[in-house]
């Protein structure tokens, strides 16, 4: 946390992002801007502001640490109980280059100085702004900074321009992350656009996964709340670049109301399927995303594991062998290294056998009730280590809990970008 | 683990190794001989025979992973119950090279023949004789190495040697340890020397932290596991490298009752207290040296924590901290990064109160009740993570709970010892 170079963006693209960038529709209700207030980078965007048609109902999940920023403190006070249909946005404005996390006091007053620039602005209460930043921990935002482009940013602000608004909110994301869908909600076509950045914390001091969701289907807040926490379980927190967790984590869903429909109360209500589906597709892809960026990653690594005592049990495992440093640099090894599976598995005290577990590397199996299965062709499974994109399966043999958590490798690029930045 | 080159002994010992290796004095009633089997290095020792007289009581703690090896299930099932004071050991065999880990049936017969095996040599029974083995996981173990050296190596064995021990049981560990004290018993003096061998999971697919640990006190087996499990909480159970669990983890205390004492049978005989001392520092002692040959090591790293709701939360903030990967590649890139360190008090999921931390790098308080701590000098603190080992310490004005852990930085030659061992 010593001075060192502002980062520039990084000069090339993860091996893993993806091929084609999809046409984002715009989403009725939502008008945005981006603009460069050069809070740290020099030469790129780095504010969004979204203006919220007035009714948008607002969701959002957050961070687990016990130390969470101060925008994700705002946020949280702002969304009340998860069951209140008062949960009202009108206006979202991100940050990138400083965190605004374990600042204190002003950090505190930051946040409250940024909502009340954003409110005028907007006109609006300041309890309708959501907040996020990304960036460096620990330095003091200067908020001040706010003030001279956001009146301008409102002025501008248009429908679409998804792509730009993922580009300002990136830190050292090596691409711009976006996914759209659309669902039908009885007659009426309803959009969902959605933008993300940046898995882990990224180096120089970079921490944060955000993303944003926006549709324009009539949707109260708690339905919609109810729908985010369902959604999130196998996608965003089924995602793991190093098993540490952001202070400022931070997943919104926003529904402006204005497609053709009438308004839905309650999650359970069964025309919300397609939307179920459609926004679960959405939040996959955009998580994928994060993986596929994960800090040094040149694999993606899909871990299945079936066959245990129950699914939370699985997500447990799985997330043992998704967060071992020893998995992980045998992937970017491209070793199908099943001793240190075995070895995930037994440390992450759910109920296992050695006897009974079967490991599948690329869809071949290498080990079966606990030795090397014999009949595996050794160069077949050197091919596929090659690939960029590596299935992992393990059964357990205990009962039937099940899951899939997708990582990336660790490589030295990654110990580089995190360690290796003092100028 | 598909087929690569036989690992020779490392190179370079470790910039953390100690300075000074003790004398080593002999163990009444423990004799030691090594030998070169073939397992799978070449041109030097990889098993180890030690011979206990009889009479000579045992204790083990062993690794809590779900799958454990083959001879740590052997070692189990011969120590019966913690409170049994029919412990007894007349042979230990240790081999480097294979771990006999996740072998199927064919390791659980290995461990049955090496013993059978060794009982002869020794001329004892095989519920009397203890195994660990050390090295690649899922290779089954050919017993049949151990029969032609055997022999030899029970009429070679003599006292003293450990450092021989210690040699013979290293896989890529940089450097022997050995540790030895000695302590008062009502007017006996009695000796403590204990061998260990390396870190963590160690590549290629080496794994398992070993350590064994010799007195000629007369202790009875339930008052050494006693103070075997008080003594291992705080040195080899505070020492993570990577966070990764071997399945092979064993640590074994073996009394010899030469000393001219009176057998004592509890560990809260007031006698043993110089003794409990003493053997708290060679665990001690064994385990930071452990933590000085993690892969990869450039900086040992003491992680206090206190202010904590309870001891355990202190430990598991501790841990937190030790595991994570952004603040161990921090610390290899000699930066102060408290806001990492923030990052994994929050994820450890315990009591904690952003606005009530404080934290030190190297006796040197950076960050002060949430916020940088205004008053710091830079340049000390950049001189401080310029040393060899760093402590970092911090408050959280929760409660009296404290602990302290030892890990290393995270560096490329991790990733490197563990990823790019393809020939």
């Amino acid at each position: 946390m010593t001075t060192r170079a502002v980062p520039s963006m990084p000069s090339s693209v993860s091996p893993l992002a993806p091929k084609h960038v999809p046409d984002m529709p715009p989403v009725a209700g939502v008008r945005l801007a981006t603009a460069q207030a050069g809070i740290r980078y020099k030469g790129r965007t780095d504010v969004l502001l979204a203006l919220l048609d007035e009714g948008t109902a607002a969701a959002g999940v957050f961070t687990r640490s016990k130390c969470p920023s101060a925008p994700v403190e705002w946020c949280r006070a702002n969304l009340k109980s998860a069951k209140s249909a008062k949960n009202f946005a009108r206006a979202l404005v991100v940050n990138s280059g400083n965190a605004n996390a374990f600042t204190g006091k002003s950090g505190r007053e930051a946040t409250k100085a940024t909502a009340q620039i954003a409110a005028r602005s907007a006109g609006c209460k300041t309890g309708e702004v959501f907040l996020a930043s990304t960036g460096v921990i620990g330095e003091p935002l200067d908020a001040t900074k706010f003030a001279p482009v956001m009146d301008d940013l409102a002025a501008r602000a248009r429908e679409g321009d998804f792509l730009d608004a993922a580009k300002a909110i990136m830190t050292t994301d090596t691409f711009p992350k976006v996914s759209t869908a659309t669902a039908k909600i009885g007659a009426a076509k309803v959009t969902i656009c959605g933008i993300a950045k940046g898995a882990g914390m990224i180096a120089p001091d970079m921490a944060t996964m955000l993303s944003f969701v926006f549709t324009d289907a009539a949707i109260a807040a708690p339905a919609l709340q109810a729908m985010l926490k369902d959604g999130v379980a196998n996608t965003f927190n089924a995602v793991t670049i190093d098993g540490d967790t952001s202070t400022s984590d931070t997943l919104m869903l926003f529904a402006t109301g204005k497609a053709n429909h009438p308004r839905i109360a309650r999650a359970s209500d069964p025309r919300l399927k397609a939307f179920k589906k459609a926004l679960h597709d959405v939040l996959g892809n955009l998580s994928e995303q994060v993986a596929r960026d994960g800090e040094g990653a040149r694999k993606l690594v899909e871990i299945s594991v079936e066959g245990a005592a129950s699914n939370a049990s699985a997500r447990k495992i799985a997330m043992s062998i998704a967060n071992s440093p020893l998995v992980k640099t045998a992937i970017a090894g491209e070793d199908a290294n099943w001793g240190r599976v075995v070895m995930a598995v037994g440390k992450a005290g759910e109920p296992a056998d050695r006897d009974k577990l079967s490991i599948w590397f690329g869809g071949i199996r290498v080990a079966h009730k606990g030795a090397r299965d014999p009949s595996y062709d050794e160069a077949q499974v050197s091919a596929k280590m090659k690939e960029q994109v590596i299935p992992l399966k393990v059964a357990l043999g205990m009962g039937k809990g099940r899951d899939r958590v997708l990582t990336c490798d660790l490589t030295k690029d990654y110990v580089a970008i995190n360690g290796d930045y003092r100028s």
